[in-house]
Formats: C-alpha cells, sequence, structure tokens
C-alpha cells in the first residue's frame, strides 16, 4: 500500500492584495408571465430585431421618420399620501422585492431612464437594469462571445460602431436632467462603478451650455469622458421666465424628449423621477401629453407631514377647479401585499 | 252595435297639490359574493341574532362586559395624491358604482357611522345605508309586518322597547362629531327627510355642555327631538390644551368611543371622515391604537394642489423620521377601473 498523498497547504495571500471588488447587487428576478403580460399594453413596442428573449431592447431600428419623440413612460412608487420620500433628500423604501422586479423589467424595455439632479444627488442611483438574462446579467450573447461582458459600453464605442450593436442588450441608457451641474459626482459615484463592471452604460447628462461650471468640473468631464459618457447640451429656448421649468430649466419637456430622440437615439425612455420631475409633468397639459404610459406603485404605510409629495399643480376649468390627472384606460394588479 | 264608450276625461289638478316627495334616492346593489368575502376578514363580527341576510347589524346583543369601545373601521375614499376632496368644502365624487356599493355594504354592517362637523356642513350626507334589503329597503321583516317600514326610528322608542327591537334592521346610526355645534341643521337637511321617510335612524350630535349656542339652538333642540335624535355630551376631559383634539374638541378619540360603547349601545363604528377626523385618528399612536380596520379606496386621478389632503403628521423615533402609519394585513381588491 502507497503512501496517502501529502497534504499540500497554499499561502493564497498575494504579494499586492487586489482591492475588493466594488459591491456588485445581484440580479433581480424577473417579473412573473402574468405581470409581464399586464404590463404590455403600457410599454413600448419592443423593436423590430429586439433581443430575443421578453426583456430588453436594442438600439438597432432606425428611428421611424414620423415620429419625433420617445414613447415616454412615468414611472414611480409612493406612500397611500402621495410622497416619494419622507424628506427631501432621504433614501426610502417603499418598494417590495416584486416591485423591484417590476422597475427593473422596465428599465430592461427602455432604451434610456431618466431622472432629476435632486434624485442623483440623494440616492447616487445605478439606474442599470439588473434583471437576470440582461447585458451584463448572463445574458446569452455575452455567454456566446464573454468579451462583450467586459466592455465598457461608452458612448464612443456606440459612435464609432454605428447605431448596429448594442454591447450591454437590455441596458437602458442613464439620463440626468441636471441643467446647472448640481451633481457632483466621482470615480466611485454608482453609476460609474457599474459601467466598470460592464454591468450598465454610461450616462448622458442633460445640461445648459451656459451652466455655471463648479469647481472639479474639469476632473467630472474626464471622468464622464472615460466611462464613455457625455454632457449633452440641448438648445435653450429664449429666456423667458414664464417658460422656464419648474426645475430652473429653460427647456420645455417637448424639447427635451425631441432631443433625446434624434441626437441620443432614445426611441423609449422610461421617467422615475424624482418629486420636481413628476410633479412638473402632471401638472401642465402641455407635459401631460408627451407621456404614453405611467406606472404608479402604491405601498400601503403613510409616510407623515414633511415628506417629497407628488402633488400636481391644481387645474380650473372657467375658474372651477377640476382634477388635475383623469387618467385613461387604467388598470390595477396587485404585487405582494 | 252600441254606441262606443264615451271618452272620460279627468282634470287631475287637486285644489291643494300635496308637495312632490323629498328626492328619495334609489337603492344600491350590494357588493358582489367576491367582494364581500373579500372584506368579511376587515369587519366586525356579525351579531348574534343579527339579520338573517348577509348585511345587517341589529342592536339586540348584550354588549360583552370584557369590552369597553366598539369595533371601529376607518373608511373614505381619496384621489392618488390623497385628497378626499378638490377643496375644502366641495363634494367631490371620486367613487364609481361599485365603491358606493361597498360603501354602502358596509355601513349595513355597522352599528354606527361617524363624521366630523365639516362634512356633515359641506356635504348634507344622509348616511343611512341605501342597499336593497336593508331596513327601509324592500327589507323582508319590513314585508312581513309592514307598519315597521313606517316607523320613525327614534332613540326615544328603543329606549321604550328595551334593546331588543331595531325598527330598521342594518340602518346604521349617523353620529356626527360637533363639539362647537357648527352643523346648523334644518327640518331639510337630508339626514331627516329620511327619517321622515322610514329610511335611516336619526342623528345622535355629539357635543360639548359647554359649547356656545348660537341662533336658532332651540329650532334645533325641538327638530332633533321630533325625529327621535339626541344632543349627546360626553364628559370632557380637563382643560389642558396639550390633550385637545385639533377639531378642538376637548376630548379623546378613547373617551368618545366608549362613550358611544356604553351610553349609545354602538358596538360597531364606521367613521367615514372627514380630513380633520382622518389625520386626527392616523397622526397620533393613541388615537391608531383604537382603529381595527381601514377601508381605503383610491381613485386613478390627481386632484391637484389645495385639495383636501389626508396626510397624518410625521412620527419620529430617536430624531429620524419614521413611516406614520405601516398597516399590518393588508390586501387589495380591484373595483371598477
Amino acid at each position: 500500500m502507497s503512501d496517502p498523498l501529502p497534504k499540500i497547504t497554499i499561502d493564497a495571500a498575494p504579494a499586492d492584495p487586489a482591492p475588493p471588488p466594488a459591491a456588485s447587487k445581484p440580479a433581480i428576478p424577473t417579473v412573473s408571465p402574468a405581470t409581464a403580460a399586464f404590463l404590455e399594453p403600457y410599454l413600448p413596442p419592443p423593436h423590430a430585431n429586439a433581443y430575443a428573449k421578453p426583456l430588453g431592447v436594442t438600439q438597432d431600428r432606425a428611428p421611424d421618420a414620423a415620429q419625433t419623440r420617445p414613447f415616454v413612460t412615468l414611472t414611480y412608487a409612493t406612500s397611500l399620501d402621495s410622497q416619494l420620500a419622507l424628506s427631501p433628500g432621504a433614501q426610502t423604501a417603499l418598494s417590495g422585492p416584486l416591485s423591484k422586479s417590476l422597475t427593473h423589467y422596465l428599465r430592461s424595455r427602455h432604451d434610456g431612464v431618466l431622472i432629476g439632479t435632486g434624485t442623483a444627488i440623494a440616492d447616487d442611483p445605478g439606474l442599470n437594469c439588473r434583471t437576470e438574462g440582461v447585458g451584463g446579467y448572463n445574458n446569452q450573447e455575452e455567454l456566446d462571445d464573454p468579451t462583450k461582458a467586459t466592455t465598457i459600453a461608452g458612448l464612443d464605442d456606440d459612435e464609432d460602431e454605428g447605431l448596429e450593436s448594442d454591447p450591454l442588450p437590455g441596458q437602458p441608457r442613464p439620463i440626468i436632467l441636471d441643467p446647472n451641474r448640481r451633481w457632483h459626482f466621482t470615480r466611485e459615484s454608482r453609476m460609474f462603478q457599474i459601467v466598470r463592471e460592464g454591468k450598465g452604460k454610461a450616462p448622458i447628462i442633460l445640461t445648459r451650455a451656459s451652466s455655471r461650471q463648479g469647481s472639479g468640473e474639469a476632473e467630472r468631464w474626464r471622468i464622464l469622458c472615460e466611462h464613455g459618457g457625455l454632457f449633452m447640451c440641448p438648445r435653450e429656448e429664449m429666456k423667458d421666465k414664464s417658460k422656464r421649468m419648474k426645475s430652473g430649466s429653460r427647456w420645455s419637456w417637448k424639447q427635451i424628449l425631441e432631443f433625446l430622440y434624434k441626437e441620443a437615439g432614445i426611441q423609449s425612455l422610461m421617467i422615475e423621477g424624482g418629486g420636481n420631475v413628476i410633479n412638473d409633468l402632471l401638472g401642465r397639459k402641455e407635459n401631460l401629453e408627451l407621456i404614453d404610459s405611467v406606472v404608479l406603485t402604491i405601498a400601503p404605510v403613510y409616510l407623515g407631514k414633511g415628506g417629497v409629495n407628488v402633488c400636481p399643480d391644481g387645474k380650473q376649468v372657467e375658474a372651477i377647479k377640476v382634477p388635475a390627472v383623469n387618467f385613461k384606460h387604467v388598470n390595477w394588479n396587485v404585487l405582494g401585499r
């Protein structure tokens, strides 16, 4: 009988340990077929050459000549007292696992996801889609061609390759409405960590050409370009105060949407918040007309006074107050409790 | 062949025409069996000798010695922006036919229906139950003994006959929380019209013994007594401002509920609004503990700024804001669109 094999021990501590990987959040289960079927009439049409699974929208369609703006889905979660957060700037979890799945499913079905500056500052959001099967999360295309998964999916790449390729199928383009460049992001902001991990696209930051550039602006330009993101400046309206958006921009939503459609290839846009953006969209007739669909989640809690309230301006017809928004084609679905 | 019968004409105008009958609203269909089953876990237990149909609560149970207050159901309809009305005092239809059926079904299952002064003034409500089959609306007992249907169901009758009889089975007792006697009702107020029609019970008006009595007070006493209603004065708390209810009363809800249970035989109470009452109940821990059930209907509209908002006071735990109300055992049901 031969000697037993010697026990081998390996000292695994390398001389220069690699930094721990950025906390990469786990994938999120996709919505149930019943929820997907329920949502379908409220979603943009899947693109002609869409990602084969029900998830995901690719950017490989030529823009429709008759169309001038993206399909717009407004979506957010509120409490029973119509609040997004306990107080301005406070991250407030209003969604259970099922409504989180819903949000990520919706992201997979839109070319872009837009938020306002306030939300970017308060939440440091990733704005990617973590649904299993979408680019960066065990997508079949990546498994067939593993080099794709590690591509940093910047706009430069897209421009080089034309509209034909989407290195991260199903991942939406984050779009930050930041006219006055108040979002002072860093390399460690979650959106850029995610790009470096190959799990999401770099953001487009919509800004005013005339915005004052605070300290650190050159560094932010560098970070953004390095990850493949862009500052973009829609043409500004005349400086007529009456046309200003509440958030302080001089753009109209129509102008922003047409710009995103024409200049950034965004054919479907999910608008996720926050309070200023939502109230501005819901509170003006000309803005409401730009919204194709609203997906609203209501959590069974009251946050109480002092939160971030969704409540559009009141509306009058012949000096009589009438409901500000009266939704058509309403459907309800129960997600969890 | 005989002559044809002469045409007879009758001049039908009487010398002293009777006044047109008070606009008696039609009966409301009962809720579907599915909705009734959905609601059941949130309702007070049906009384031992209850009205035989699923509808209706009689007052023929002896009060439970261990219990000191009624089963309390808080119920109201809001818009997506958590508003009860477009502006203070404006009646705002937020309910479709199905949620109207729900409200009336709930009324049939409670001994009393409570509202605040503001709602009584703004809405001139009937507060009866118009569901087919309930007392005053083709109830089987009345059909067997038609004299019952025309009894004016005042408290005096109840007292004369003891707790054994309910001349209007399934009809709740309207209860108006009017500490300062601001509700200047008349004989033509809908609640009294309904009593005269034999379609509802006369109200209990909870008031302060010390309330200032405005002009016309003697006449209101007369109207109330004639219809079998009552002013009732719960014992007042010490005049400690910190214990005052927001509505200006010096009662606590605990005191009001115990009073209604012991002195008025109200074993189950539905609280229907309005804003001050709801916010006061939801906004204080000691009041929330008195609520057994909340039935909330949400209409798919935004009313817009300037309405009557349901939003309780914020709540803090160790200087950190937390949700004011976090409901347990939540269930959702879709009524209509």
